[in-house]
């Protein structure tokens, strides 16, 4: 049996390393590389031996695709290519819908899904992430751009949705490169549900414009708006047009009600939005739908992506809202395609690195926005598909973009009779499935915080505007990380029975305390920000006590960081402290604390025989050494 | 000799707790009381028996004059006057010359020392804090309303300067009342110390304007637009102000060194600025100085405060202004006549109530704005010489106030005579002590990170402007708390030979690794903001290890708080090693973090018996019940 002390009266015999502190560009150093590398990219490349291996290793690091094509083989084609050609039939409704929602001609989300994925092929890690358009992003551009603008100059419209697209993948590379992917990480899991909650909320209920017919609808995206505008229209309303419309959503919610309860016919609710938009077609073909108030897509003309370099605008008029837009389109867009590859990768076993992500989105948007695409990433609805479909490689990318480039050369026509409302009920749809009424709820009962967080993503979005949905939930989101900082939680200690740990007597109410001690378990950081908070809480602590107290025992093993305020204000607890009698001793600082505290003297200030390794030896010692009424030693 | 188990064959005979969470309410009443209440102020009161000791007790913690005034006797009552006097020769000088700093007439100076400090002898809790008018604020307020307006309407200035002083007593006396001092928290001892340099430094150039006798000089505060002014005017010089200037200022400053070599001697500083302000007086009136270049303060009327409460302008022109001088001034203020009262309380082991100060300087601003004063707080010239003085209790500050009447009734003609060059030296020997060198230095030396937020508050000070000085390093100062969460720190631990306690290998380099078990000490919060970070890093730590890794020991102690991404973070971490046939164990999480564990049902899914009380049972019961190749036991 081990015993914590191999002897109970030389409790020193193992103390407190009070070797000299590292150099500061050693402690910098090591700092860097926990921000901006804790994964350690490189280390697998400067492992290997030769130059040769290295400068290959090198280049599969950097580009993915090296890395998985040559152990391609025809098993894993066949399945990318059922895959591929499944995401296609999502691809070519959604591309036409959420382009329409962004307000730019259809043909545009039909170009959006040839070029990217071929980039994202190359350069992403991720094998399960399916390239393409999303709702939210094509709304946010919609709403910062501006109604007036597309109707006074739709040509200038598409032009900054061109530019804000190439701002964002510049940005997105810029974040990746820099290895900034922490910017991200403060869009948290709480924050997107409730954004993306909100957003399906508005732009189910904008969809209501294409079910009904009406022509004359509001610019604003807010609920209150958007309600009044469809009902404030009434004399609008076709039946024709809505009857179409609840039919289609009626078909697609029974294909999505198939595959949840029989997941291995995922590929009904996959072909669903595109059996909706073919019989669309058809019916509006057939009787002449425009003469019935039935409204269609308009012409799709035949032919491969134009380049859209030339169009790029920097007009310092217009800069800032493409800044704003290529920017927050950007975070969002990184944020929900760097969580959906991560959540696919985890179910596969595999790892994706947020960073090469960014990157690797970053030169797709760069790309898309010189061949005519507008901002894409991975969708949720079309990854699911894509897994589902069982993908192997981004080779169901690769597949995906030679269909689409098929369907651009030589079917594009067909799709210009496709009935807004079919695209409508499409949409609505995809969005009843984004609102995670499971997780919010889930997120009520086990973190009220979160919860906040993920209501005022949800209510800012759907009765603010996006943007502002979006600043608010992330506000409180920090709020929460500065007040954690503002009052780390401190406890009480008591020592479980018949051992010599000591836990928190309010979680162990069996902990004893000991008459004359008080252990305090102290909350990391030690900080300017809550330097009050700690005097105060230390010694309320002290004054709560019924007997008298001798020693305060600080516990310092969970704190990690102390600056030169917080170290400050524990020398001013102990001048308080010694002014009554009480003696301080400090235990088990950790390595980065305790460098701080010898650089700064604070440890020659209080004396090395009151800083201990484990709270034991500290109390023994108190016992025996340190107390004023010292007994002899037995 | 106690020992860690009492069986070292029944590890689990005691284990974590696992009772039921407590409920919403209770852990939301906890959270709230620790942020808002973390003094517990109303303990001593609800704990006298009764009623009538109760409302005493209410009352004096209210106002705490009730309870230092009638234990009041004559031996305090000889050294409260003694200071008292020697504060207000002190008062006379600083308070003309700080107003000429903001640009109002002097004799506001002088008004703003006789009310205010009668309203905090009765409401503040520091006894050794004298009230007045500080460098730092004044010339904020001046840079804030501007030069301009001075000019074309000195009328609406004043009454302006006025109004602001009321906001600021509001926002103060708002932030004691709600409990929220942790914002003045966010002042960091660094960003006081670099943005008090930066100031002193930029007031220090401006008298300049006053010993050089210059006419035309430069509106803004940054030091390149101040020295340019100083020297492109040098026609405007005149040698008999100069001369006069730097004898002033030899004067006060070997008055300064004779209290630094001998501080008995503190009074002979103390009365340095008034002798300087009568000697300039007597000159300037025996030879007629205007006459000589020698400018004057001009015509000072006696009489007491005549009431402005008539003058507050709540003009939505000028409202932002007003706010904006009105709540950073006050925070300002705040920041450091809280600090310094502090300071002081802790020599004289007393202590100060922050959100208690609040409301008396709140009172204090708002009573004062009533009765023609501007912004005063505790100065640290003026608190310091009241201590030294020997100051026993507010009584001091009621005897500068008696004395401030005196002068305001009787003697304010005299110093109308006062010389703008004795003024200028009196200012520039004051800011000289406001640059702590040596505090800055100490700061390089033990904290970059805190060096790095004092030099970007005083360079931003003294080369941009005073708010974005400050803006600059307070943001530095959040950014660092935010990178703090945004990265906890991990380390490794190893066992510490003959012992159960596990310390950090690398500060402890001879703490033993165990074969086949990587057990690793979590930095607290595991949040959104890091939980890439921290899976990233746990991830490293695994593929650095060169032998294969059977168990992953997660040692949360330190940890006090997690929230769902952080939750799902740790399953995700789970998911990725089980797949590597790596089992992860949970030790020791604290109340708050193993209450959410349950709720969100993380334990049921890692199970319970993967989560221990100490690393040491966690090795045990992993190499005796967990472990695959399960040995029988001994």
């Amino acid at each position: 049996m081990e015993s914590e002390r191999t002897n109970s009266s030389t409790p020193k015999g193992r103390g407190v390393n009070f070797s000299a502190p590292r150099s500061f560009f050693l402690k910098f150093s090591c700092k860097c590389k926990e921000t901006f590398f804790p994964d350690d990219p490189f280390k697998p490349i400067s492992q290997e031996p030769n130059g040769l291996m290295k400068t290959k290793k090198t280049l599969q690091y950097f580009v993915p695709i090296f890395e998985w094509l040559p152990k391609y083989n025809l098993q894993k084609l066949r399945y990318d290519v059922l895959a591929g050609i499944t995401i296609t039939s999502l691809a070519v409704p959604q591309g036409i819908s959420y382009a329409n929602l962004a307000g730019i001609p259809p043909i545009i989300g039909l170009y959006s899904s040839f070029v990217p994925p071929f980039v994202y092929a190359v350069l992403g890690s991720s094998h399960t992430l399916a390239v393409g358009t999303v709702a939210a992003c094509s709304l946010l551009i919609a709403e910062t751009f501006g109604e007036e603008l597309l109707k006074t100059d739709p040509n200038l419209y598409l032009h900054l949705i061109f530019t804000s697209a190439f701002v964002t993948g510049v940005f997105q590379f810029a974040l990746g490169f820099f290895r900034l992917g922490m910017l991200v990480d403060f869009l948290s899991h709480s924050t997107i549900t409730g954004f993306m909650g909100g957003t399906a909320i508005i732009i189910l209920l904008q969809q209501l414009k294409g079910v009904f017919g009406i022509v004359h609808f509001t610019h604003k995206t807010d609920v209150v708006s958007v309600l009044h505008s469809v009902f404030s229209h009434r004399d609008e309303w076709k039946w024709q047009s809505s009857l179409a419309g609840v039919c289609f959503l009626i078909f697609l919610q029974s294909t999505r009600y198939i595959k949840k309860i029989k997941p291995k016919l995922f590929w009904v609710s996959a072909m669903g939005p595109m059996v909706v938009v073919l019989v669309g077609c058809l019916v509006a073909f057939l009787v002449k739908g425009t003469e019935h108030g039935i409204k269609t897509v308009g012409p799709l003309k035949k032919g491969l992506n134009p380049p859209s370099i030339q169009y790029l605008t920097f007009d310092a008029k217009y800069l800032p809202l493409v800044l704003k837009a290529g920017i927050v389109t950007g975070l969002i867009a990184l944020a929900e395609g760097i969580a959906i590859g991560r959540s696919f990768a985890v179910m596969k076993n595999e790892q994706t690195d947020g960073n090469k992500e960014m990157i690797a989105f970053g030169l797709m948007n760069i790309i898309g926005s010189f061949t005519s695409c507008y901002l894409t990433t991975g969708p949720f609805s079309k990854t699911a598909v894509n897994y589902n479909a069982g993908t192997k490689t981004p080779m169901s990318n690769i597949v995906m973009g030679f269909c689409m480039m098929l369907v651009l050369l030589f079917l594009a026509p067909v799709f210009s009779y496709t009935p807004l409302v079919a695209l409508a009920a499409i949409i609505m749809s995809a969005m009843l499935g984004l609102i995670d009424y499971e997780e919010m709820y889930h997120l009520f009962k086990v973190d009220k915080f979160d919860f906040l967080v993920c209501m005022s993503a949800f209510f800012g979005v759907s009765f603010i505007s996006m943007d502002y949905g979006l600043i608010i939930s992330v506000g409180f989101s920090v709020l929460r990380a500065l007040l954690y900082v503002a009052r780390p939680s401190t406890c009480k200690l008591g020592r479980i029975p018949n051992s010599v740990m000591f836990r928190d007597i309010e979680q162990y109410p069996g902990a004893e305390e000991m008459l004359g001690y008080v252990i305090l378990q102290m909350g990391s950081p030690i900080f300017f920000a809550n330097s009050t908070y700690v005097r105060e809480r230390i010694l309320r602590w002290i004054r709560d006590e019924p007997e008298g107290v001798e020693f305060l025992l600080l516990d310092l093993s969970g704190v990690s960081s102390v600056d030169m305020t917080g170290m400050e204000t524990l020398l001013e607890v102990r001048r308080i402290l010694v002014s009554k009698g009480i003696k301080m001793v400090i235990i088990n600082p950790r390595f980065e604390v305790l460098e701080k505290m010898m650089l700064s003297h604070f440890v020659e200030k209080i004396g090395k025989e009151y800083v201990f390794l484990s709270i034991d030896d500290a109390v023994q010692a108190c016992r025996f050494n340190l107390s004023t009424t010292a007994k002899p030693e037995p």
